[in-house]
């Protein structure tokens, strides 16, 4: 195997884009297809202070190094989940990142800020583990943006993981996550702007960039994903890409190009701020807020008007299941 | 198990719906949920004349049987494949099907009518074996439709038949396809109505219901079909069904009911009759009509205006990847 591009050794293929790569071809690869996803979806400028969202693995800690490699401003944000070594090993691995690269480092402990860790929150809540992580991360990563003065958060996502959350949104024909799934969400009251610079990447290309690059990253996975729906749509979406290589790239690609206008009509959220902590939501008080709540066996509230509360309250939150005792006495 | 309707000992469970069935009970769960598919998408009146496309498997006959056993005006079509004794069996099957009800059987020889059997057509054309299968079908089903003044053409096409051709469909995002994949397409110019009253059952049901039925159909696979794209869906389908079950009606029926509106605007066919046959389509020729003059080797014409022919012309026809040899001459 040759490098497409200067015709010395390979080391890598691309089956997708048919070509092989020699190990500083494949990094000027990369740099290329993130600065074209960059500008083409318009995602940030020179000026512009982003924020990364890493983990520790190589999807973040890859998107980060291509981005200062870039010579774009950005910093890194590490949330501790407190799931035990696994995080333990992860900050430690990001911190080491962001000292050799002397960039700079912002830590968020969700236990320190936020009184409860994932494993707590998998066992007393009454989403699953994955779920109100998830939630976490979303949350923790907008306010911390919006607190310190970040015009964007990006984050690792690569076209393996997009690929198989659009396949689970489709299933279920979720049009409204469907509709919120695009590689760029602009800003809007409270919400800072998201963006996928990895999205056109695969998995194995992510990870062939952290290796190539050197970059010493966790590669076990979260040892509480065992089993978890993500995975199952990985899965199946290898299976099909193994007979039909590229179906992944034109299942996620062929969407936001082609069907995603199709459903911009069904993000249809009003957004108000929550009544505890002022980020915007659809509800009274946000998704976060009530998640918190339920895992520290907290009553939500106090409401801004006491008389108004009663069946209006306990309706809007029991949607959401949550268990009887969180309402105590009657109101 | 216990029979839901009636408490008597069960012989089939349907775990989507968590009911179990005696053989009575099952027969009459098929036909009310054919009852009120019929209904609900108003797929045809008690005065309308049905042409069944049948096969001598189990769905088309199980189709036919329910719809003779509601009292419709249905008749059935066999169309001739020339697959070998694949073909002799399920003409045989069909026939004595048809005698035991009493109800008419139209015949159409594809060899016969048109010159050309599947087994040819995949071997000489540039589409796969299944591709020109089925777009013979679909032309000469809605063709003797029209010719022996059928109101509408059903098709025994179950859930899983459709979920998994909505997986390919949207792998692609074939969204004109999407639009298209609807279960009633209302007749326009030249088409007539299509629809698919056993969409809501899954393949096990309606083998259940052939085999409880006693409808001697052919159980083998057609020998042509190994390793298609359609299996491979299926596959994944039910590889996501056995550990979600209700994955496959969750994402047909819900596409259904909530996204289909979403591809409507997406089926923006102007359609025009083709210039050798009349049928239908969007270009000058149909496509069954350049199909069939690729197997057969023949060209296509003559044209309206023979002044007109040229570039035009070959750059339209070359777009259905035709052979170079078919355009004899220079234009």
């Amino acid at each position: 195997m040759k490098c497409k591009r200067c015709r010395g050794p390979a080391v890598v293929e691309v089956r997708r884009h048919n070509a092989s790569f020699c190990q500083p071809c494949f990094i000027h690869h990369v740099h290329e297809q993130v600065k074209r996803t960059i500008k083409s979806f318009d995602m940030f400028r020179p000026e512009d202070r982003i924020l990364v969202a890493v983990s520790g693995g190589k999807d973040s800690l890859g998107l980060w190094d291509v981005l200062l490699d870039l010579g774009y401003r950005a910093s890194g944000l590490y949330l501790g989940l407190g799931i035990g070594d696994y995080s333990a090993r992860s900050a430690e691995r990001t911190r080491r990142f962001a000292a050799d690269r002397g960039a700079e480092l912002i830590e968020v402990d969700l236990a320190g800020e936020y009184g409860y860790d994932i494993p707590t929150a998998g066992r007393k809540g009454s989403r699953s583990t994955c779920a109100v992580c998830g939630l976490s991360k979303r949350y923790v990563f907008n306010r911390a943006a919006l607190d310190h003065g970040f015009d964007v958060v990006a984050t690792g996502h690569n076209l393996d993981d997009e690929a198989a959350t659009l396949l689970g949104n489709t299933l279920r024909w979720q049009t409204g996550y469907m509709a919120r799934q695009f590689p760029v969400l602009p800003q809007r009251e409270g919400m800072v702007r998201k963006v996928k610079p990895l999205h056109r990447l695969s998995e194995l290309e992510t990870a062939a960039y952290a290796f190539l690059r050197g970059i010493d990253y966790v590669v076990e996975e979260c040892p509480l994903v065992g089993g978890n729906t993500q995975l199952r749509y990985k899965a199946a979406m290898n299976t099909l890409e193994s007979t039909s290589p590229g179906t992944k790239a034109q299942f996620y690609l062929g969407y936001v190009e082609k069907a995603a206008p199709l459903f911009r009509s069904e993000d249809t959220a009003d957004l108000a701020p929550c009544e505890r902590c002022g980020q915007p939501t659809t509800g009274r008080f946000c998704a976060f807020c009530r998640a918190r709540a339920q895992i520290l066996g907290q009553r939500l509230g106090p409401p801004a008007d006491a008389d108004a509360v009663g069946d209006q309250t306990v309706r809007e939150l029991s949607e959401e299941v949550m268990p009887a005792e969180l309402f105590g006495g009657s109101p």
